[in-house]
């Protein structure tokens, strides 16, 4: 089950992050802490393995791999050993990594897109792709009549000008091109009407949005610890501290505003009400890949008392981002190879922000995410 | 359905919490937060009404249910409002609260004890009596063979001589009067094989022990959060500062080493290993019933990338324990009546020890006891 | 020495802290914990005593004193106890409370002003008045030529229009009436070239500006602290999270900039460089009088090892500011009598944002101030 | 004026983190980070230059220094880099490295050490040669009566068995020897009567004790602002989570009790009376050359209003040890040169547990250190 993985962003960290790897795990080089996929639970004959993934992408940057993962490795993300290890394979994959296209119409954009994807698949007879959006997260687009129907879009594109935005006319070529698709960022991507009608019709499953891999991971723990002990929580406010790439892209207000609404969204939809307090993200460069978030939360309990609780989490969004990568990516493919089209919301463990989901208890989605596997597993059998 | 609600303790902060707050709910004076038994998911016709309940209790000590709720009030524990609208009630309940027996053989003092409970019961024409183990914590006790053989207990207590350490002869006299039992401390309480073994000869449910109501509580959300997202968790240590009269009997290392054991087993427990780092308990006399918690948590992710958390809670261990001793009562006394006897592992989301309980999960033990309750449901229609 | 204290923004927390507190050390009912003028470093014959101060103010709300001081006893920042203890003296006050003027010019505004605090200068008999402002914090204000020059404010200000913001307009005729002037708010108050040669013709002292008494005076001992070791500050960043009067004000985007450059600035100019970061506030509301601001420091030490401190502050703006207010209601008292006029540098240590200060080393301060106190001593003898 | 740097412990961290700091910055590779002597107020011609420097050193291990550098890269405590341009240096110092004399008696001892130091003077053609005791932490060791007078001392150590412990064995070997000496670590050293006669009869001068390098210096800060603020600290507690050699040794309790009394020390001293609470020291070898400590401040206001602060230090104690170590051998030489003997007490600056300190306000020790560097210059001159 020979599976690609095709990166929007090769060239950032999180892509490069789970380049390397994808590399070093297939070369036996390092234990796939991080990956949820190889916990008991979940390991299954379903998914394809980690030397079964075939790797490419697409990026507006120009970076060689290599420099991108030395620095990484400088900025104490990957280990320089394991870069090391895998150096020439990085350079091989420099020829699988092209420029993203851009024509005069976003219909003709798409068109490049989807004919990479294509040639991609054929050049190394995979069974299967899935795209994987890990590009700089983009601000809210305005909304167009044409999101909302296929033909209206279909249309739309033709014309000049700017109907959709990148990470949704990425999914919209994705889909065209017969791919799976993944969303790990806060940014549109498939999150229209006129792509889900797409997905479903070209038979192709999506998964989105936005990647738990921090704070709003630990909100959605200490949120339903708070709810199923029916303790009411007063506040709740947050500051987001981070550096590199990503702090830079969000600190422009209109991702800020995306990102930070998605933060906060777990407390209301978990608690049953909104407390007060908001979330910030402020960017300081020199904090590189590492970011510290620290939220203060007070609630009550009994009769009314007040308590508090603070806590504060230092860890680099890119290497827990890149596991998750790879293990969504394993799991939509498994999806498609099982008939599964359209959205994925068994996979909302993954996400801040998941797609029609049920719940935002991270137990819970814990559990639909095993059904889901075990499922897949009766298919595979 | 009337229920008794006996505590051994009844004197202390978490039973006078507990008191007031019972008789503030059936006033009608504050609402029930903190108790898990009135989240939607938990109302059941099967639990008795706060209006059912009949409250008294033994202790050694003789301060006055008044005074002590006047100073939990100074404490800011209980408001102080609260108290006045109950004044006649604690007063009237004075003669419901007993000295602790204490007679020449620990058999004696047991006989004593079951007399005071089943005077009770008849006294208020009660369906079921629930004893509330919220006495201080007591030392690990020396092993003992009759604490094996109910037969060779029998013998044992006969004799002069401390067999079983006070918690224990509490259950033991519990049993005996057919009373259900609850331990909310980590003292040995039913946990021993011949108790277990009265229990079920007399038709009792039980369940203990040592409830979960501060930074052991964090613990059983976050350290599930780590081991489902596959982080490895190379460090975890904390620090607990209390005051109050909690705090100074922790500060006894006997005590402190039952307690200490108790809150890092849920690691080892969750997580499959058991990370470096201990547990400390400080007494800190000014600190008075609030409790200050810190824990750092130091785990390696993707490729070995070393991350942290660290959370400080600030909690009324007396306020978050209070409702939950209403809870455990409810549920006690409903078991009761459904026909359970022996120990509830049904009941371990209440406790960071529990009985035989499959999970230290607490999204898991969420589940398990929501089943349990509409099980009662199911008896009760 | 009969020294009279008045409140510009006479209702509010600080002010009705400090009028309680005033009333509650003259009668001997609590300890001076936080008047520095009370350490034996200050003690000094030539500041007025508790008991020599008689006070009043100004206001444009008109809550009665009393239930702004039992509201504060609700929330926590006094105790009820010496509320109650105070009761008819601030009832007996609230004829010393006025509204604050407002006339057709902004020249016939501050000789209402003055008109009031000569009147309560000759009721009482006072050596001196000082003013003390504590009202909300204003946005700074647009620039206007006649702030440059006293002959042309004095012109400008006879015309309709608003020359001044409020609180220097307050300073103004403050000056105009011979009192001396204390601004504990970020706002402009007497920080105008015209204001300051004003009051050196009036031959009277002030001092200024916003009271440094919770996060900036962590940082006035921290920032020292890497200083002096030669640790290399990389990043510093902060969130202030408070409710209350002064968080909503706060929120006001104008009132947020002053405070927040403020609270920054001791960064710069006690370290050499300006690390990255910002500090932020955010109001939220439930969080009442209570401030909790956090903290993170990055910093670089011997061959650039990077390192981390965070901080978290818990307290109570109004009870660290009202202790401070009347000590330099006290020390602006004795400097008038001591025949000094214009800015008083030496009074740097009470203050965020200095006038002329030499060091924002609080150690530094201390030194000034002592000397400064000291020399007060020769005059009084 | 050449001078040499002999270090007790000279294969631990501290040792060799200031041996490859030394070099580097000798090379011009490093900044001066961390060393105070640096500072515009400190740097004087009075102090020998870090060209000027000699190392050498005895120790009881054998690992390498190149071996433990690089171990000390890896742990992120100094750069790779680094360690690679200095590895030749590294290497030809190993012939300066010895190994601790030890012999029959302790006066041999001694002797052996003063000789091996004699030996170190003459071989560099040394003006002088400060000791400095970097080495294990030691239990406080019984006293002795032979302790408080020289000729006593001189006679005990001609007998068997252990009179001195081994940090004030070197002390004594490094006074025979007619060298300065100073102590980094809380052992006993030179602080014994004899010690101190030996060090005036000899004419040199001696300083420590106990580098404050990290929670101790923020506590020497926070303190005085308290106490200048007449603010009330109630409890003041702290837990220290350390690995590494340090960590390990730290865990035997004897060592444990020397260094968390010498950690609170500062607080009674300096606010005038001992607030309730303690310091920890754990051992958690994972957390490596890096210690985490948290701090708990409860502490009341005006009118009692109860308020607390917490903070975190994450600090690498040889790095922020290392450049104090260069700082304090090049102090100590230049008041030898300068013709001091006997306590160094204006060295205060340095030490959590300073000998005949006048103070523990961190500003006010500044303000000692800078004269005693200028009365240094005057002699220079």
């Amino acid at each position: 089950m020979r599976t690609g993985v095709w990166f929007i962003g090769a060239r950032g960290s999180v892509a490069v992050t789970s380049i390397v790897g994808a590399l070093a795990l297939r070369a036996g080089l390092t234990e796939a802490t991080g990956c949820v996929t190889e916990l008991p639970e979940l390991r299954s004959p379903a998914l394809p393995g980690f030397a079964d993934l075939v790797l490419g992408g697409h990026d507006i940057a120009e970076t060689p791999l290599v420099k991108k993962a030395d620095a990484l490795a400088a900025a104490g993300v990957v280990p320089a050993r394991l870069v090391d290890a895998v150096h020439d394979e990085l350079v091989a994959l420099e020829r699988e990594v092209r420029p993203l296209p851009s024509a005069a119409t976003q219909a003709l954009t798409a068109a490049a897109i989807t004919a990479d994807l294509v040639a991609f698949r054929e050049r190394h007879g995979l069974d299967h792709v899935v795209v994987v959006n890990v590009a700089t997260t983009e601000p809210v687009p305005p909304a167009h009549p044409a999101h909302a129907d296929l033909a209206a879009l279909r249309a739309a594109l033709d014309a000049s000008g700017e109907v959709l935005p990148p990470s949704s006319l990425t999914a919209y070529a994705a889909f065209g091109a017969g791919c799976a698709y993944v969303d790990f960022t806060p940014s549109t991507g498939a999150r229209l009407p006129a792509l889900a009608e797409l997905a479903r019709a070209a038979g192709v499953p999506y998964a989105g949005h936005d990647g738990k891999t921090g704070e709003t991971l630990v909100k959605s723990v200490l949120a339903p610890m708070f709810a199923l002990r029916n303790l009411r929580v007063r506040t709740w406010s947050g500051v987001n501290l981070l550096g590199g790439g990503d702090g830079a892209a969000l600190a422009e207000p209109g991702a800020n505003a995306a990102k930070t609404a998605s933060k906060q969204r777990v407390l209301g939809e978990t608690l049953g009400y909104q407390p007060q307090g908001t979330t910030r993200i402020d960017f300081v460069d020199d904090l590189g890949d590492f970011k510290t978030a620290w939220d203060l939360i007070t609630f009550s309990g009994f009769l009314g008392t007040a308590m508090r609780m603070e806590f504060t989490w230092h860890g680099c969004d890119s290497a827990l981002a890149a596991p998750l990568v790879l293990d969504l990516a394993r799991l939509a493919a498994a999806a498609h190879r099982a008939g599964r089209s359209g959205p994925l919301p068994e996979l909302a463990f993954f996400f801040k922000d998941p797609i029609d989901a049920g719940t935002h208890s991270f137990g819970e989605q814990w559990s639909v995410l095993t059904a889901f596997v075990r499922g897949l597993d009766g298919g595979a059998a």
